[in-house]
């Protein structure tokens, strides 16, 4: 199999940037074409050599062997038909964080073969082509989606390039894909946007928190820094799910509310003895 | 002003193991003698040369010219009068996370004026003398809680010594301190367990989580794996503030709740844009 392909990347963003380094780094790609709404953007991730040119869209699927999105669910979903309306023999991959929506708006789609749903769980909270990391996806997981759904040359191609790039490939269909999602990832972002809002909405002396914030804090509501325009599809394209867990971390908190209301000290160990098990999951 | 010391520490886990590793790398100390009702951590703070003895309280408060009380609050409110009762010339004062039940505690003693309320901003998830850190509370900031009550030479030493080990010294009375800590400290550690929670209740299948957490998610839910009977009394000493700032952010979630079953895109831009401001006082 040729590995080498010329590849065109719709979205140089935090993702769309760091993967085409990697692409590079580990020779999967003889060119690539940014693809970006945002003409500061292309403009920089030109400059830093992120990519090889710029092209409007329908210049890059014409060119690309492989067409990589790396833009907002919401988007994704947008211009998914018409890319694949153009497509022929291109390999045709997203990497939005949600799969249900995505793969249902083009489930009929003649041209569905030609795509496959990938979600790599990389990521931090900063955006655009000047947040990119070099080493970014190394040794985290990948969720390929109804890969049956796709055809084999599509799926060897893209399970391959994962693995090249360092990633653990993990197969899920889209319904327990977003499931899995809402717990280990699209709550801890609400919880983090939600703790910033507690904190900028009472304590009005900005100063006092700056000056004691340590390391507890930082990383507990470094999330909360994450581009909102990205983060706002997800969750309205999850809901369901993550309605369901933060109906339940709702819960969970107001365990902590009575048992600290009624000064129960044995309750509250119960809670914090059984939140310590995350350290077998986590180490 | 001579500042080296000998100096007991009562508790010798992260905070007190810890501090005892810099104050000797600084040279305030001639000596450190351990106290600690747990006889295996003693032993490893022996073994590892985190102090040079271990005694009983009663001996090392009358060898120490230093009593460093790192243990929970509800333990050290429950010994702190004892230790008071007992000396004469020494420094007393304690690490420990809220300071108004500590200091109301103690605020009538006749030697009220040996000891100073301070806290250091500094920590991990983990305890116990085996999980100390070399270089623990550099650039830190630290909280002095009402001076004024101590004596100048109290004051003046514990000072210099916080200075000395490379921490920033914040002056607050505790009860603007006990508000403050809730906000940047309580209710992140809340949080944290509560996911943590909220996770291994809903989610059965744990190698699903484990393989796809990234590092969101681990620096959400990383406070969830810290001692439960360090942040029991925590939470109960420090109730009316820790209630009310989690009774905020339980609005502030419902916030995310309501829009995103709305399916609103514009207020969840706009609790998400206003979440981003923390970048302003986090950077």
């Amino acid at each position: 199999m040729n590995t080498q392909k010329k590849i065109a990347i719709i979205g140089i963003g935090l993702m769309g940037g760091s993967l085409a380094l990697r692409l590079r780094a580990e020779n999967l790609c003889t060119e690539i074409i940014g693809v970006d709404n945002n003409h500061q953007h292309l403009q920089i991730a030109l400059d830093q050599k992120i990519i090889d040119s710029g092209a409007s869209l329908g210049d890059a699927i014409e060119a690309a062997d492989v067409i990589i999105i790396a833009i907002p669910v919401d988007q994704t979903i947008a211009i998914l038909p018409t890319i694949l309306n153009r497509v022929n023999k291109q390999i045709v991959l997203d990497l939005g964080s949600t799969k249900s929506t995505i793969l249902d708006a083009i489930e009929k789609h003649p041209k569905r073969e030609r795509f496959i749903g990938t979600h790599p769980m990389w990521g931090t909270e900063k955006s655009g082509p000047g947040s990119v990391i070099r080493d970014a996806f190394i040794n985290r997981a990948v969720v390929l989606c109804n890969h049956n759904d796709s055809n084999p040359e599509v799926f060897v191609w893209v399970k391959k390039m994962y693995e090249t790039i360092g990633m653990r490939i993990v197969y899920m269909n889209a319904l327990e894909h977003d499931l899995h999602v809402a717990y280990i990832s699209h709550v801890s972002h609400i919880t983090s946007f939600a703790l910033a809002n507690t904190i900028l909405e009472k304590e009005k002396e900005e100063t006092a928190i700056f000056d004691l914030a340590s390391g507890g804090f930082e990383s507990t509501v470094r999330l909360a820094k994450s581009s909102p325009s990205m983060w706002a599809p997800i969750f309205i394209h999850n809901k369901a799910n993550v309605l369901d867990v933060l109906d339940e971390h709702i819960t969970q908190l107001q365990k902590f509310q009575q048992a600290i209301a009624g000064a129960n000290e044995d309750e509250l160990m119960v809670l914090m003895n059984k939140a310590n098990q995350i350290k077998k999951i986590i180490p």
